[in-house]
């Protein structure tokens, strides 16, 4: 298995990740808040890139079914029924709903890789999950599409990717594979023993307690705590069955 | 002093670095080049980022003072004086000429921050003498703006970053800091004391061994053995005197 890491989505172009498998990483909080959203009964979640391509879905499908979601800069959108929050994922909320998800940075790393072969999503959340999937299917090119912030290298994203490789075991070759690959690792290497503490003092973290968000940090951070695998293809993600 | 860091140029915009002080830094191999090429005695460096750039500017000076030095994916380019090697660059060579350097990634990123305040070369070379001036000048904003390699993370651009931060001494608030400054400040206390065998180890090095460029290794890893100040300024880049 080839592997590569990309740390900003902006830093690779459609045609780098065609026919290649993909991970996406937005912890905070895209990829935690569809796999959240999924594991409590959402059908199937939209990434959008922005407000018209978030209306001109919704305006497609029947009002009864959809919820609208995301943020812009952390903070809801108005109008919207939903923030950013996997916390207001709730079971009661979006049970057989689509949800319409255009957020600052995840749903775009998404769109990124519409060219891509297999697109995953990952997080805290589901990394064993996606560690056995991956380990199943051993495709021949993986990358690691970390979400960022604002085009900025994000310290939760490569702290994720980082224990999705130490976890994928790659025979410690690791002054073979790309730098962005070797620096996850090690960034993971270092803070494994306190990984929520790491986190929470990142610079995202920081944003996000400043808009009252704090217990978004604790749900993000807890390994394999949405056991869920799911998969965007053809426009939606959805949950991958068996 | 407001410190960011860039991993790769395509993640900023030029408005991003409109009226801030910027220190680009590829340490494989412009930044190294340019300091050994003024250090040595050329007049001046001006940066291209293509053939076509590199052509206008040759046409438009005297034939018998300028060198077209560069490379495309490390190799040499056909018709071209120099490659990208600093090892090139020696007094006898260089003394009083203008240097029109295009390369895959240095020139671009020193491009990018053409509407910034100020635009300083970095690299291990002359790591005191950029920290000392940083240090007098005390910019209030500056960004590290790493070249890395095709729009990937470079470990040896990030460790030479790493070492500057190390060197400024922001007063032990790493955690306040933008994580792609916390990141390259961890990279360098990790491997501080194997520097050179690190930067041996990254990608980039091993696609200059494999192009028979091991030399140069040495050479841009060898701290302060270069130590002269250089600015880009109105399209080129002279050696900053007194």
């Amino acid at each position: 298995m080839w592997i590569d890491l990309i740390v900003t989505p902006l830093a690779v172009s459609e045609d780098e990740l065609r026919d290649r498998t993909v991970v996406v990483i937005d912890v905070l909080r895209a990829s935690t808040t569809i796999l959240t959203a999924l594991a409590n009964g959402a059908r199937e979640v939209v990434p959008v890139s922005d407000m018209s391509a978030a209306s001109r879905v919704a305006s497609s499908l029947d009002p009864q079914t959809i919820l609208l979601g995301g943020e812009r800069n952390g903070s809801p959108i108005e109008g919207y029924h939903l923030g950013n929050s996997p916390l207001e994922y709730q079971p009661e909320v979006v049970q057989g709903k689509i949800i319409i998800l255009n957020t600052t940075n995840g749903t775009g790393a998404i769109l990124r890789a519409r060219l891509a072969e297999e697109v995953l999503i990952g997080a805290f959340v589901n990394l064993s999950a996606l560690v056995e999937y991956l380990r199943h299917r051993n495709p021949k090119e993986l990358i690691l599409l970390c979400a960022g912030w604002r085009n900025r290298i994000s310290l939760e994203d490569m702290l994720c990717a980082g224990m999705l490789l130490d976890r994928l075991e790659l025979g410690g070759r690791w002054e073979e594979v790309p730098d962005g690959v070797r620096i996850a690792h090690l960034l993971y290497r270092t803070y494994a023993d306190r990984l929520q503490q790491v986190v929470a003092s990142s610079s995202h973290a920081a944003r996000l307690r400043s808009l009252g968000y704090e217990a978004d940090l604790e749900h993000a951070t807890r390994v394999d705590s949405v056991p869920v695998l799911a998969r965007y293809h053809e426009g939606v993600i959805r949950k991958i069955h068996g």
